[in-house]
C-alpha cells in the first residue's frame, strides 16, 4: 500500500498534526502583525519610519522593542526551535509503520502541548509551567526521532 | 504512479522551488559572512576578538551589531520564519494531487513572494512594500496547509 | 522498489543523519535548559521572576543575558539557520538515487561536520575553525540541492 496515501489513517493522522502545526506556526507571523499595528510599534529596520499609509505618523519610538510585540516573538522563536524538528521527525515516524492509536496519541499530543504551551507562554503563566508544556512536546519528539533512529538500524 | 518520480510534473515543480528557497536560505548566511568581512565586524562571541589569519587586528568594536550585518541577519530570520514551514506544506499538498497549473501558480508564486520580498528588504524599501510581498507568500503558504488538511479529512 | 524503505541503504543513510541531526537540534534546547538552572538566570520573560518551586528565590538579575547561556543559543540559531534546510535538502537529494558511497560520504560528512561545529563552538574555539566546519557542511548542502535541482530538470 502507498505510505503517502491520506487515506491511510496513520499517514493522514501526521498530515492533521503537521498541518495544524504549520498553520500555527504561520499564525505567530500574522499574530505579530495584528500586535505592531495595535501598539503602531515595534518594529526593526530603520526605514519603517518613513511616512507610508500603513504608518502615517512615523515616530522614533516605533523602533523599540514592545513588550506585547516581544512576547510574540518569543512564543515564535520557540515554535522555530521545535515545529521544523517535528515536521520531519512526524513524517519520518510514520515511516516506521507504528500502530495507529500510538501514532495518534503521539501526534496529537504533540499538537496538545504546543498549543498549551502557546496558551501559558502568551497569557504570561509562571515558567514553571509553560516548560511543563514543552518539556511533554521536546520527549515526545525525542522518542518519535530515537524510535525512527533504531528502525533505520533494523530494530 | 510513484508520486515522489521527478518526472511526475508536479512533484518536480515542488522540487524546483523548494531547491530554490533551500539554496535561497543557505545564500543568506553566506551574504552574512561576505557583509561580516567587508565591514570586518559584526561579531557575536568573545571568542571573535582573538588574533587569527581572518582577523589580523582584532578589535573590541567588532563585536558591535553593524547594520549591514544585520539587515541581512533580520531577513535571515525571516526566512526561517517561513521557509521551513513552506518547506513541508508545499510537499504535503503536492501530495493531494492538485492541477498541474494550480501547483505552478502557487509554488512558483511563492519563490516570487520571496525573492521580491528579499529585493525589497535587502534594498531598504518602505515596511508596507516587503509587508506586502510577504504577506503574498503567507497566504500562498496557508492556502496550502489548509487545503491539505481538509483533504486529510477526506474533503 | 519503494524508495522511502527503511530496507533501502541509501534511504536509511539518510534517516540516520536526519535523526542524528534531529536529536542534536532538540539537545540545544535541552543543554539551554541545563544552563539556566546553573546559573540560575539568562531567562527573558518578566514572568520568570515570579516565585515558583523551580525559582524559589527570584532576583531581577535573572533577566540579564548570562554569557553561558547566550552561547548555546548562538549554537542553537546556527543550527536553526542550517538544519531544516539540510533536512528537506537531504531527503530529496536522496529522491535522485545517488550512489550509496555518495550518498554516505555526503550525509555523514554533514553530520560529521555539524558535530565538529558544535564542539568547536562550545569550547570557544577560534572564529575560523567554527567557519571552517560551518562552511564543509553549507558546501554539502548547496551540492546536494543543486543536484537535486538539476535532477528536476532532466540532467
Amino acid at each position: 500500500m502507498d505510505k503517502l496515501s491520506l487515506q491511510d489513517p496513520v499517514f493522514a493522522t501526521y498530515v492533521i498534526a503537521a498541518t495544524l502545526m504549520i498553520l500555527k506556526a504561520v499564525g505567530m507571523s500574522w499574530l505579530t502583525v495584528v500586535r505592531m499595528m495595535q501598539v503602531k510599534g515595534g518594529f526593526r529596520s530603520p526605514e519603517d519610519l518613513r511616512k507610508t499609509p500603513l504608518n502615517p505618523e512615523p515616530d522614533p519610538k516605533q523602533l523599540k522593542p514592545d513588550e506585547r510585540v516581544e512576547r510574540v516573538r518569543r512564543i515564535q522563536m520557540n515554535d522555530l526551535e521545535n515545529l521544523p524538528f517535528f515536521l520531519v521527525a512526524g513524517f519520518l515516524y510514520v515511516l516506521t509503520e507504528p500502530s495507529l492509536l500510538l501514532a495518534r496519541v503521539l501526534l496529537y499530543g504533540y499538537v496538545a502541548s504546543r498549543l498549551l504551551h502557546f496558551a501559558a507562554y502568551f497569557t504570561g503563566q509562571t515558567h514553571d509551567m509553560r516548560a511543563t508544556f514543552w518539556s511533554v512536546g521536546s520527549l515526545i519528539l525525542v522518542f518519535m526521532a530515537v524510535r525512527t533512529l533504531l528502525a533505520a538500524f533494523g530494530y
